[in-house]
């Protein structure tokens, strides 16, 4: 049951991977919802969904749409967040945008909450949420940088196909299921579908996410470099990715080292600090095999962190093991989170 | 047919996954083999090989079967390796060892040709080939350590199963029918046989190869440390490693981040430097999305090199990508060319 005093909000993309999760998110949430709008392509529209008992009508996303929405989430795509932010914000609309449209403007807060969430009290109707393999770094970054100060970040990721829509995931399964038969195996979505080649992802590791810039690197690696810097407020923090996808549904991975600017911190005290960091579980017995694996991650919120050690040459360096659900912490619950702390900051009311 | 001159050489191991790539890639090669005896564990004696045309019959290694062997390539399993190695040794042998057994003893040269072929001249009869994970990573860094320096090494693994043996990749395949039907996993071999817990490699990644040392790091990143410090005879050398198995069959693929000693590197320079390269193939062309990918390796003796960018903050910072089979170049084919590179250097001569 929705709720005679509540938020009035709406999904854009609402049959997308991302936008399932932002559903079945807001249910299990106690966000105060009135009226939930489900918004989608013309293509999509007329799908039916079930929310807290309650059947709703997917419709074709139009301006007028958001006429008296408090919330929007939005996850179709860069382009309908171009066309429909500006819409939605004209209507008295709070936009949370999934997509990377609007990431990089400096108009647009771009939030984690268990990070940056005052940066929230600018926001000027959009709010940007932050790629996936960004957002559980900086969850297990943060703290150790209040704490001991950052200097230096190089991520090498493990990303999985679900980040890449539910067509992704179609063809990582077919491919398996040819490659067990031993039969031919069809290529056409990743590594990037508007991209000009596709590689076979089944058994196989492709070290490319999003098209290449000229400077070498791929957006999803200058997504990860450029929003890191943004969301700690360190224009000058060195970052580094590389960006690899591999052949599983959800879960990404994430192989951190980091230079810390303090002298003489053990990795003890590293452990000590993101045991009880928020939005943050501690996985960190290697003697007893426990470390975070992204099978254990899929279905929960918390980024999951281990394998926490000093190097063994540079003082003041550490490497760790980083683990979330791409759907959830990566996007869905990140947006539903930015949602619940407008709300707990006074950014928006009930009526 | 084998020659009626040539080298007598044995395979230790010959029925395993490794042992099977050494027989095939002697085949492969012009080595001058005169006779090749096939050895293994009683269980798996009487196999039938077919070799160059002959049946050869796998038998029980017994320490006489070393008479009058010129070399003896081992392949199964440390303790085998330190029972029948100086059993080989006295009866004139040199062992080519693929096993960590000798791997940092100091009398024992530790050899990837094309970067310490000169190592095998102080031998005693033990040669050391290193582990997979280390001897891509070093054919890839060792052109640039001679033109630039070196002065750190962080790498990242993306391991495939087969580097822990047959029933790893049966493992991986039955696991991932299960998936795909939906069906229970059970796991009882990856990550390390002998460990404690078992996990499912399928769809998955587990940040843990082969078990933990007291110190947090796992005995392959000791061994990539180590070992990398020992080939490249730069004890100072500053190198850390995370070592990662992925739901791979073959195929060992490295993100690895250095830091050269010489000021004003470019990325461009890196890349002429490794397209000539001996055992180097470059495969670098973002534009035309041209980059190293495991499944492209299989079968192949190389290391494949891409993705090579100069790091955005550190004047001195590189990344790479590194892909190799880890069957071959990780094993096979490394210790077979070390047989090639001794009756170069005349320390072995065909009788």
């Amino acid at each position: 049951m929705t709720e005679s005093l509540g938020l009035n909000v709406a999904i854009l993309g609402a049959t997308g991977a991302v936008g399932q999760q932002m559903i079945a998110t807001l249910e299990k949430r106690n966000l105060p919802i009135k009226k939930l709008t489900l918004l989608s392509s013309a293509r999509s529209a007329g799908t039916r969904v079930l929310f807290k008992g309650e059947e709703i009508e997917v419709q074709e996303a139009k301006p007028e749409c958001f006429e008296g929405i408090d919330i929007a989430l939005f996850s179709a795509g860069g382009s309908i967040s171009k066309e429909f932010a500006p819409e939605a914000v004209k209507r008295g609309a709070i936009v949370v945008d999934n997509t990377s449209a609007f990431r990089m403007d400096e108009n647009v807060p771009l939030v984690v909450p268990e990070v940056n969430e005052d940066d929230l009290k600018s926001h000027n109707g959009i709010i940007a949420n932050p790629n996936c393999s960004t957002i559980q770094m900086v969850v297990a970054l943060e703290p150790i940088r209040k704490e001991f100060g950052l200097g230096k970040v190089v991520v090498s990721t493990y990303q999985a196909v679900s980040g890449a829509g539910a067509a992704a995931i179609s063809e990582l399964l077919d491919q398996s299921q040819a490659v067990l038969n031993e039969e031919e195996v069809q290529a056409s979505v990743l590594p990037v579908k508007g991209d000009n080649k596709h590689y076979q992802i089944a058994f196989n590791v492709i070290p490319q996410i999003d098209k290449f810039q000229d400077n070498g690197f791929t957006f999803e690696e200058m997504k990860m470099i450029n929003e890191t810097k943004k969301i700690m407020h360190m224009p000058e923090l060195s970052v580094a990715a590389t960006c690899v996808r591999l052949p599983i549904v959800t879960g990404h991975s994430e192989s951190v080292y980091i230079e810390v600017e303090s002298e003489a911190v053990t990795a003890i005290q590293v452990k000590e600090l993101l045991k009880t960091a928020t939005g943050v579980v501690l996985q960190d017995d290697p003697e007893n095999q426990v470390y975070p694996m992204p099978q254990a991650a899929v279905g929960k919120n918390e980024v999951f962190v281990g394998r926490i050690r000093k190097d063994l040459d540079e003082e003041k360096g550490f490497h760790l093991w980083v683990v979330s659900d791409n759907l959830l912490k990566g996007a869905a619950w990140n947006s539903v989170q930015i949602a619940e702390s407008l709300l707990k900051l006074g950014l928006v009311t009930v009526k």
